[in-house]
């Protein structure tokens, strides 16, 4: 039987997975990432987590045709240097050839957002056949994206494509941590959301998003809104609707460019469900300028949740179809 | 000798030419679109247009491999068919097999934009070797879009894709043709710079502006308020800095989004040569996500002006290197 073996680092935990024919995780490690540390003694966490797992699904090393990477960061998956990761703190890291050298097997590398996409385009939310061009994104503490056009990860000329969030969508607007004003990440991150919240808070004296927040501006979370809108506080809702038509604004502008089969949406806001994707959809039908077309590019939420790192770096070499 | 033959149908005019082996127009022939015209009366004045080309040429239509069809609209260069033509009233029409029938060669058609693009990726601006990612923005009307991704004309799942125009910049702003609000060519269009302009002459009725239109609004062109920096006036100069914020605006989110090797600018407003490159690439290099990294995207004007569209279509055949 065939297996997988994917290694996500992370800016807090560096997780390992093996999976099975059918991309299922049959078994995982995990270090802390516990940065900034050197690069070396990270990799060789790496290098555990990864033994450790191939020890629990009862493989060897030598059965794998290659083990998969995902880090944060611009890497160049042909040479499998990281060119500079801000998170970890690295600059041209050789990291593809270390892990090689220590697991003795070929390693591929890739930006994490990248091989997160990658495991929800074969085993996720895109995983049909039909589907070729796929956009996947995650509204979390920013906003990622990965872009898999023609079955493959686009990472651009010098490997730091696909940054979505910083798409400015409001000209002169909040400013960004990337130094422009108005990117789409300012809006429609869960930090995004937050910011937003307060800003309704302290307008709002009165409105239930206090009592949500146990009266505390540092307690609001991604959360808070939407439940404030469930609890029928009118604030609350005007968050929602100007988080959601945010979001639209950048996603009809990436549907507008790419026309992909499919968006998936992940990240714990994508948790609100029908609550986020319904009113979402409703705009992203009126704006889209292929809305007459008779193929329309679908929008779902994600499937992998965090295991998508893993699953997409294990499968990085493996092809759709 | 090799030889190409390339139809441009626009809305004004059938172009048609044929190249030679170096992608150099050696003849060409025009016709009247004259739309609104059946489909049939204008594919048949493509084909005397093409038959007349290849005669001036001294050459048989049989010598040729191919013969190249860049059409407005959603063009599914699969099967040939222009699925939707606004600008040609079009629909459903299996333009491919009608001209493949008549000339007697196989018939490659494709979206005009991506056409032109793809003329500026084997011809033009975006010719050299070491270009495989390409994105080509024509500042007229409106702000059209071509995007060469590893080499190919990307067109997305429905060959809709490539509207980087209808991407909005300034949620809530400027309303554009296709019912969204701030769109990029609402503003870096000649038709934005020109409501732009006649904004300011009607908020600065001293402006020099108003002696360069003849004292008349009808006059204002995507010329004027540049004339207008040129001849020392504030308002003009104001008008000409909102309009390169805007398209640095849009610019910079296509870089951050396809990182591609280079990007370049055609239409009118393109003329203005280092008038707009020089204040474009200082905004850019202070927005660009990958403005750290080692290698940038390029910026350029487009070189082949209005033959882009005629050498594209030629060349759709062609892959470069």
């Amino acid at each position: 039987m065939r297996h997988y073996l994917g290694i996500d680092l992370g800016g807090t935990n560096i997780a390992a997975g093996v999976l099975d024919e059918s991309y299922r995780i049959v078994s995982s490690a995990v270090r802390k990432t516990a940065c900034p540390r050197p690069a070396q003694a990270i990799m060789d966490d790496m290098v555990a987590a990864a033994r450790e797992a191939a020890e629990k699904a009862g493989i060897q090393l030598e059965e794998l045709e290659y083990i998969g990477v995902g880090c944060p960061g611009s890497v160049n998956p042909e040479n499998g240097f990281i060119q500079f990761s801000n998170n970890l703190a690295f600059y041209d890291v050789p990291m593809g050839e270390y892990l090689a050298d220590r697991l003795g097997r070929p390693v591929l590398v890739e930006n994490d957002a990248n091989a997160a996409a990658y495991g929800e385009f074969l085993a996720g939310a895109a995983s049909g056949e039909e589907i070729r061009n796929f956009i996947a994104i995650t509204l979390g503490t920013g906003v990622g994206g990965g872009v898999i056009l023609g079955g493959k990860i686009y990472g651009g000329s010098n490997h730091a494509g696909g940054e979505l969030g910083h798409m400015v969508i409001q000209a002169g607007g909040r400013p960004c941590t990337c130094g422009r004003k108005g990117c789409w990440e300012a809006y429609a991150s869960a930090t995004g959301l937050i910011e937003t919240t307060r800003e309704s808070m302290r307008a709002n004296p009165d409105s239930q998003l206090w009592k949500l927040a146990d009266g505390d501006l540092s307690k609001v979370n991604g959360r808070t809104a939407f439940d404030g809108m469930r609890a029928g506080d009118d604030a609350a809702a005007q968050v929602v609707h100007a988080y959601i038509e945010a979001l639209a604004a950048g996603l009809t502008n990436i549907i507008n460019i790419f026309q992909p089969d499919l968006v998936s949406l992940a990240g714990g806001i994508s948790k609100e469900g029908d609550a986020l994707l319904v009113p979402l959809r409703e705009i992203v039908d009126k704006e889209d300028y292929a809305r007459f077309g008779s193929q329309r590019t679908r929008i779902a939420i994600a499937q992998l949740g965090n295991d998508a790192g893993v699953i997409g770096a294990a499968l990085l070499g493996v092809k759709k179809g």
